[in-house]
């Protein structure tokens, strides 16, 4: 029996509200769609079986160097955390699995596991942590972490990301992501090629002890917190990294990592193309590695993200399993409310993905139809597909429109009295 | 009798040994100058007079919103950062000047004003903070400040700002320079009219209250602590606030605060142009505000700045006395030398703008050739005029190599031994 | 009586394949505005009377600096493009001036008017062109013209426009555009301030001779043709031009001219703030001014420029009533299939921003609620919108489905056999 | 005996009046040079032994997709640009070497080779061009070449790249570059991995078809002519290529081919690391693919480029001999001065990368000293190495002062008697 954070008749009465217009809104689209020759429930069917992982991190109020200001309620341990990550799930089962970060959460295992036994959760890609130092920890990370000029540095750097993996097999998971904030500030302050070298040699220290049945993700991101330099700044060289390491080493791409006007769609089919695509962090970004909820700021290239996850799938490419994970940083909103939001909109771009017609869209691309092409994936995204949605949540026990519901069941008040506000202003930091 | 934090003996025993290639250097350079008709002692002399305020927040050690570093012998406090900014000054001879951030830099302010004075310091332009909230404050500024929907937060923001007058008359101040964080992060968060309307409220009040030889600064950025909007986003949003302000209202240009590829020394013409520049702050950077030491990225840009303002100073522009700021974080160096360095660069850049040949420029410019105008820039550019700079502080009793010097004196290890180390790690933020 | 390009019976008869579809969804979609208190109708009237300008130059296929790939059929003359431009309006209804561009466009003024009458069109801004050399003018614009440093170079500009404003005063024009590629391509080149003084003294010559019902648009551009500075080559030095020429000088914003990740609308918001919006070159683009079609980019971008619209006249801004152009470049498509889709989408935009549910909106946003008013506006965004823009059409007499129309018209087929195809391979010019 | 097109007499007066200083700055800086301990004749001689090639477009006058501006007696022939690249090589002594662009530089091959011989110029690398149709070929280009999706189109663009192969084997050159326009201008209208399928296959049989002594250079650019997605679109699909094809296959490195804030020298270090450097396009540019002269913009960028490429050569880095050449777009200059003063730029660049202090560099990057290192390749940097440059050329029989000994011989002026102006206005592009 998995413990339900907000009452299920809550749940209900707020579906009984809503139940009509999803009915006729649902029923409407389905014969449209059935005038094109298709299925809505077939449609239906993929979106409930996809999902998208949490970030355990997202749950809380995060800040930038300016300033944080905390939120009501935020919680105080995994524990927490994952409570509230389960009020996701209950809302949108969307979100079955929890991606955790280390040692932020770092708990006593048989406790976390139970946790999530007893929450619905499992877990999913472990995050490894040597952009910041721990307290106590022996060697600082501020001049680095895997690719440091220091062997004891990097040795400790190493050390955590086994024990990472020691955790995630505790627990489940089957993944270790690392990204590293290692770069330089000034030019001259790093030798490009020694750090990569020194990068490269720590991180086939992680894979040698990587499970057989585990991947390895490594992230790019073109600056922050580094700002002449970073070792790991882009697809190319992060593509160096997964080819060099083996079979087990894939690529990861977050959506706001890359230099301004990039194309980021076709960096995810050159990597699919190469069989390095490990997965996602999905959010959106209109200026650098802004971290706003997927699909706030222009929905059209996350659509077209997913345009390319569904073409690789209707080509049938072999291995081809991309991990889907949320990495948010949630400053103005309620972060419960940002995760159910963009869940959804994840689960949107792939649902009109899924309607884009594929056979004509071969045609006018062999045809050099550059409009017909064009407007044939228009077309595809600028279908509703909101009662597809909603209805995939109704028939898995979510909420129709989970924000509201989420609201209406008054969680965040109650766990605000539960969990005191830290308070967390100006750091001092310009 | 000025306080000194390092011995004089010190830095005249370190300039000993610089004394011969300097006095050697200097005249072959001299020698140089001659046959073009320049005289090296004229330029000397305006180096000489050329400062730069050093700001109170950059002795600290800085950070990102991952983590933040600290370093060895941190200030703890206002008085501390003075003795740090006194070090600058008395090694470079360039920065007398300190501008103060409140209200992180409170103090009792006949304290303050006798330490400046102890120390030789003046007090540049006055920052208030609204961006982050202080402790025990009545209204957050999470959703803003001068501009926030709530009016109760916008007096509580705008008194706090004529408090920072009243403490910048004290101590001798003659400008408030006003940054807000206010903006958003979704489309349709603010309401970008309105938003702006009560942050124009909000500044009148403030230059209501401003007494009549001090003059205002409003200061742009693109983005960042917001990430979809910002009320003040470039320099068309900071000329309207100061035409309607009035005329003891200017502009200030952070140099880190533009849109990529931005020619941000055209910006400086303009705002020259329609008399509203008033200052900068300045720094470097090859990303986003990444707030690197001035010239360590792009030392051309900065001389080209520094063109405008020559340019402006040999056409006598009227009223043209713009403020001259640091604003860098110092995430990796010792702070001290990082403003010591800045400091150097902001008058090398100064140094090669008066070496432009201004009549012969002139001509290539009514000639339209384009490629003799541009080698005039690069001429003055490729001088190099560390001999006039390290003679103009020897001169005023600096240090001709005053990184050296600074290291020679143990001054930060002294101090680590009085100033315990802060820990501050990984926020958890992500 | 309008000369139909396209025979009427075809276009019926292509309708009526279409008509059940249209009545079917434009029902569903009524019904669900219902339940939400919206009057399809209204939105539907609204769209009707919403009217874009199509650029003469755009019928022509467009090309790079690397090669032009003509196409089948091109207009010969203005006469021609005016054939094309008469196509696209019969077949969206949404397009009924066209905007001409000078010297390109010049023809017996007499002539010119009675084919605007026969084909039902009107015409809309006059385009000068003094960023390109015609046959047999005296002075070069090669380093300049508006802007340049000679006198002569200048008045040759000016008496240009005036011509400009003769020619649209004879055939119904209301307006002016003034677009100039005036800049450098090297520090040093032009000195900026005098450039922009000359600049301004010769359009105050060409404001002088505006009748008093026209209005002067002028637009900025960051960069291209001029690689280093551009005169006007922001909205902040537009507005400065618009603010000191008088109240007929407006600014133009062209979607594709800004920096990297600027907030278009944010500038669009301020322009009719200070009354200073004049109008628009729609388009889209994902690097620099790619002048790609309406909305095939980025559509979420064009809906929150219109979003701001559609705000300003809801708030009942005085004297707003910007112009709407199309300017887009096409390379790789029939160009008038890509004005029959750039003038939907620029349709769709704008109904979709009529959608947006303002009392709520404003509402969150007074309470700060970022996530609900962001999904108010993606609630109003996700419409779809397309049973309202082809009933708009139909009703007019257009087409329900115009691209099908087109291409079942044989139009393109049909001039290609009057209009010899005109070689034009590669410039040579890398 | 090679032929002279500027008297050697008149070069020789030239140098005469410059004498006296370059002797005495040569001097000096070979004094400074000695305090620190290095051999200023050991820099000279490496910077005589450093060239470039000049490409034979870039001695016409350029131009953009607005308009082009023709200079006065620019080339008709490739002959023409021969005698335009040979006065370069006169007056530098930099650039013994010519790029040839086919079909734009077919010719007789024994006259070319002859040409060549008499003028002492070698040839570097053939440039292939299937961005732009030829006369009477028989596929367009418009929808793609090597990555077509029609076979035939495919084959002719191989066919072309094995011409240039064969004319390239006439007449001595030893590489291909192959840079290609395909990419597309919407959203779907390519399909990615098909689109680079079909390159790669292309590829492969220019790359069997390639002499074993010869390197295949492809080069990559983010966007234009394609202004959605470009098939070559980055350094990561670059090396994916070579990787690919083989041994002789190498990445081309274009300055002006990335996207905004890209940290360009990293990439070169990845490049070198993996063994796949083979070569540099050099120009400089502030916002997109600009072409302008090499180091105009931003000077430090391109000293750190040659950081990179000495620290290579340093370190002994085997099989590392990447081609130099130079890719410009002159709009506002006489070619053959950009191409003198760029050539100059690219050499002062490889004359301040030999200056730096390895060792000491190599101190502070194992101490994570940012300051000093950052400082040891800023000194190295602010070394002004004119005299080293002028001295290098005085001695090889180059020009002191080469842009004034042009001027002085009226080169210019006599070809324009000779070359009749070729007028292109306004192509009606835009």
């Amino acid at each position: 029996m998995v413990e339900l954070k907000i009452a299920s008749d809550l749940v209900s009465a707020q579906n009984d509200k809503n139940a009509a217009w999803l009915k006729s809104d649902y029923e409407a689209l389905g014969e449209k769609f059935g005038r094109r020759g298709t299925d809505i429930e077939s449609i239906t069917a993929q979106v409930s079986e996809f999902f998208v992982a949490v970030p355990s991190w997202g749950v809380g109020t995060g800040g930038t160097r300016f300033a944080r200001f905390p939120g009501q309620g935020e919680p105080r341990s995994i524990f927490d955390k994952l409570d509230d990550c389960a009020v996701i799930h209950q809302l949108t089962q969307a979100t079955p699995t929890v991606s955790l970060h280390v040692p932020w959460d770092k708990a006593d295992l048989t406790e976390l596991k139970a946790k999530g036994d007893a929450l619905g959760l499992g877990f999913d890609a472990m995050n490894s942590n040597t952009f910041s130092d721990a307290v106590g920890q022996a060697h600082s990370y501020k001049y680095g972490s895997l690719s440091h000029t220091d062997a004891s540095t990097r040795a400790q750097a190493i050390e955590h990301n086994l024990e990472c993996i020691e955790i995630g097999k505790a627990i489940g998971s089957k993944a270790l992501t690392v990204w590293i904030g290692d770069g330089s500030n000034f030019p001259g302050q790093s030798h490009f090629t020694r750090s990569f070298e020194r990068y490269l040699a720590s991180m086939a220290e992680i894979y040698e002890a990587l499970p057989d049945d585990w991947r390895l993700f490594s992230e790019h991101k073109m600056y922050e917190p580094a700002f002449y330099s970073t070792v790991v700044q882009d697809w190319g060289t992060n593509y160096l990294i997964a080819n060099t390491l083996g079979p087990k080493a894939m690529c990861l791409v977050d959506l706001g990592h890359h230099a301004p006007n990039t194309n980021i769609e076709m960096i995810v089919a050159r990597l699919i193309q190469f069989g390095k695509l490990g997965g996602f962090h999905f959010n959106d970004s209109k200026y650098g590695d802004d971290d706003l909820d997927a699909g706030a700021i222009d929905p059209y290239r996350l659509f077209l993200v997913f345009n390319e996850l569904v073409d690789a799938e209707h080509r049938g490419v072999g291995g081809f399993h991309p991990a889907h994970m949320i990495d948010q940083s949630h400053n103005v909103t309620d972060p419960i409310e940002s995760l159910i939001s963009s869940a959804n909109e994840i689960r949107r771009a792939y649902a009109q993905a899924l309607l884009v017609d594929r056979e004509a869209l071969d045609g006018y691309q062999a045809d050099n139809d550059a409009l017909m092409a064009s407007e044939t994936l228009k077309q595809a995204y600028r279908t509703d597909v909101e009662p597809i949605l909603a209805e995939a949540r109704r028939r898995a026990g979510g909420a129709i429109d989970p924000i509201s519901a989420y609201r209406a069941s008054g969680y965040r008040k109650k766990v605000a009295l539960e969990r005191p506000a830290s308070f967390s202003g100006g750091g001092g930091i310009v």
